[in-house]
């Protein structure tokens, strides 16, 4: 009678397990979309491919050798043998797989943060190349010091710092926005988008349906990223914690669409969809810290921050003249940071020290680590396509085929 | 051993909640992609706007005053609180905050069905003060009346006169309608749909792979809406329950697009594909009111009896010059109606008489007082576009950005 | 007590199958979506329509007839009364009606595979004419010889003969693929496809955000139509299961992708993004005939196996003149057959005769039968438009309406 017990909790762990994960997949359409609609059309199939790829390459890499790197040895073999991932262990409360499952569908998220900021003029094999060292060993890294519990380097752990990161506003977005700013860096913006006298020329996204399409995948798949990242939900404990989780997410998406809407019909004069897609995204990333110990209410205002932060923040991207097409940088990095920064005011657990020490740690790393990255692929193989590319679009030099040939004038 | 089975059906249940309520929150995107797909280029940015935005609002208001209204106060405050709605309660046998957000999202349904009909001569903050206020008090108001079990303003109970709404075709898809219907009367026609001689005008929508993506979302979407509305799936008894559910969901779908896509072939000599898409939303719009006694046969039917009725409903509001450019009216108020009058065909606890009353009141309520709200906006702030506005798309004059600006010619 | 238990485990199993079917369903989406892109603007509105209205066919006719082919005389009537299939049987360990929820989908899944292979000239109502064969009795009977298993003919079992298909990777795509092969054969190529000189002229699709969007929800898809052939989660040794076939799912899918994406660079010199889509579509129907008994290594070998194999096969059917739009015959016959005959490299209960008798039962009769409904509707009705319409495009001739009426020039 126990061990059906047990059974049962085991089976409706396993099972939360697999449909966050398959929620948490999803989102990798929803970053296609997003992605794909906030570029102009002659770079669109280039994106598209970009975001399936990287997504097959998380996977594989993270299976090779990053959930190795992040949770330890024994779990290497035993996925490549069959045995431990695979199989069933005595003292575990869920199958082994779901759990490998969804935390390889988490490394994809990080990775789609950055094919966004880099849009419209980075090499696709470059970027491909700099995937498989930040999904096989850069994230999984700084996965270790946080969730896998491991010492930085063995000097301190982050954990008895005070640190709190519930389902990754750090360890997953900003670590990706991380990745993307040293990438953006070194890139360089596109041509034409800042003019010689100061001025920022906007380029407007060729299918904004797409755009909208890829926010409400991202909404929805958020529930998986958010709600599993509660790690159980077969008892009541757990239940209302994920059922919080849910509800939480939710109401913070919608409060950042909300101050996003408004901040930027008063700065900009005209209701901004671009923008209130971003004050969605805003909320979920705000939220995703801790989402488990907030009020509802508390949520929807928390998410109402990174509304507001994100447009600022786009603004201020463009002065500085860091060229990000699709906003990824202020949603996931600068929105991150705010995130983290919220969840003392809820959560006991943790400490405002912790949290800046812990933001720090993953920026450094993940920066100073993907900048060599990035620059060594400079030297190598270039990372930027030839300024004649760029003005055909890298559809037809990189594919070899226009995303909508029958459309599309020439821009 | 009680207690962990007591925890374990806490559990299934609560997850089972979510799930079905993502799938509802998953709706708002379907009809996002639908309402776009259907309208012309030049308003597309603006339908998406009006889409992300009402469902931020809905779910906004519905947590502030709609939940506390619809069903009790203690809600409310511990809702802005975090312990009531967020905690569990010792009577409870699911998660508090899951019922919240298996709610939540359906009021952003309702609101949804508004935008379709409405679309492109609408003012954007027109529309969204209109959402504040349906979502905030008119909707819930009608699902205290039905759902919530209160008195109709202390006179009768809809229950004891045996009205039965399982899902909501009417407490949702008709109040959704009747919300729409009001403001279209008050709004007019597009320019150009009615010639002075009496034709009607096609006005083709811009892209017909989005309206199909939106019937899809919309059909997948509607498995949680009227399953999650068992309420329960912890036993044999409501397991069954809620798999008959998703059975005739689907084959209510079904019947509908058949017999919509037979007779458009049979009035208009060709394949209708919106007609169609129409049809399968009419099937599903029609089961919600009962979808958990009827036979899958029966589903079938009554779906396909929707199908019929919509394809005429969509022919007779264009006699009755009532522009509505998606159909919303027909598909979710007619249909809503027929599937409130089917209920007493397979359930023996409904009366005809009973559906009739409620159907009225439901229609009263929220025609008459959505009337007056529109009413007070139009003359406060207007609620539609300028002529030049309107020839120009509203794209450009809300939302100061095009859907499709590379593609898109004038039109 | 005990009574308990088996509720919570009959609910679980079949909440799981229910969530299991709604992605199946979904795949209907991706299917449509793939498709609508990978076809000229000008045959889209057809398509969709094609993609929308053979789903609900396949609900019903599998209704009205397959499920009582496929398992049995007493199902019919119960799903026509609502007694079998809606209510409780003494000895099912999950809800009658939500085991037939998830075989109704999969039916859809085997006849989308054909309406991507003849695209853009076969004819609407012959195809749907097909569609209600297929899906009422051709599938239905080779379902009954496998997973239904009846002896072939009353001659052989499959089944004792060591055949072995998990989730359908010959009963399902392969079965798909041959229908769709037949209909190709007798239909022809699409004018201008192959050069009266030999060469092969490409004809680009209209919209890859569509394909590309479709691969994704394909793919998200996939997830319930493996794992939900497990037939049951609610015990440690199943919930394993379930686990270990999502995860080797998607770790097929990204082998596939980029063994493909780098066959097509080597190949034809650039980053192809049609075949990365087919490439992560043949990793999954390589690993559906057996996803829970490979290690995550070798699903990801095997799915790369599958990509490799489908960059050829598409390359060889243009050798043969076989005109399939989207690659149909190729990810889901060739790589279905690969998949059947990668079974007994990780499981001991299949044999490779077996797997080869089997696949050739499968061909013969659905190639068969398919070729003899296609021969008789082409003497009855004709399949192929006239040469007009198909140089107009069908969506006119067919549906009366263009699917981008505002942007696509003629072409």
């Amino acid at each position: 009678m126990e061990d059906n017990i047990f059974q049962l909790q085991y089976a409706l762990d396993t099972f939360y397990f697999l449909v966050c994960g398959a929620l948490v997949m999803w989102m990798a359409a929803g970053f296609a979309m997003l992605e794909a609609g906030l570029v102009r059309s002659k770079n669109t199939t280039e994106i598209l491919l970009k975001n399936v790829a990287l997504f097959a390459v998380s996977c594989t890499m993270y299976m090779v050798c990053g959930y190795m790197i992040m949770y330890g040895g024994d779990l290497f073999l035993s996925t490549i043998t069959g045995d431990g991932v695979a199989g069933a262990e005595e003292a575990a409360s869920y199958a082994p797989s779901a759990d490998f499952f969804f935390q390889v569908v988490f490394v994809a998220t990080a990775m789609s943060i950055v094919s966004g900021a880099v849009a419209e003029r980075m090499k696709l094999w470059a970027f491909l190349a700099f995937a498989v060292v930040m999904t096989g060993f850069i994230y999984p890294m700084e996965g270790a010091w946080t969730w896998g519990g491991s010492a930085v380097f063995g000097m301190y752990t982050l954990g008895d710092l005070g640190f709190s990161d519930f389902a990754g506003s750090g360890i997953v977005h900003m670590a990706g926005a991380s990745a993307a700013l040293a990438g953006v860096i070194l890139l360089g913006a596109r041509k034409g988008k800042y003019g010689a006298d100061g001025q920022v020329n906007a380029i407007p996204g060729a299918n904004l349906p797409l755009a909208t399409l890829g926010t409400f995948i991202l909404w929805m798949g958020w529930f998986g990223f958010n709600g599993g990242s509660v790690l159980a939900t077969a008892s009541v404990e757990s239940a209302n914690s994920v059922a919080i989780v849910f509800m939480n997410t939710n109401a913070a998406a919608a409060g950042g669409l909300i101050t996003a809407l408004i901040v930027a019909k008063i700065m900009f004069g005209k209701a901004d969809l671009t923008m209130a897609l971003n004050g969605a995204l805003a909320g979920l990333v705000a939220i995703t810290a801790e989402p488990s110990t907030p009020s509802a209410l508390q949520a929807t205002l928390f998410g109402g921050l990174g509304g507001i932060l994100v447009v600022f923040s786009i603004v201020f991207m463009d002065k500085l003249k860091i060229d990000d097409p699709v906003g990824a940088i202020s949603v996931h990095g600068v929105v991150g940071l705010l995130g983290l920064l919220l969840v003392p005011v809820t959560n006991d657990g943790s400490s405002f020290s912790g949290q800046l020490i812990g933001a720090a740690t993953i920026f450094i790393w993940v920066f100073g680590a993907s900048f060599i990255v990035w620059f060594v692929l400079k030297m190598i193989m270039g990372i930027r396509v030839s300024e004649e590319e760029e003005y055909e679009g890298v559809d037809l030099a990189e594919c070899g085929m226009e995303a909508y040939p029958e459309f599309s004038g020439s821009q």
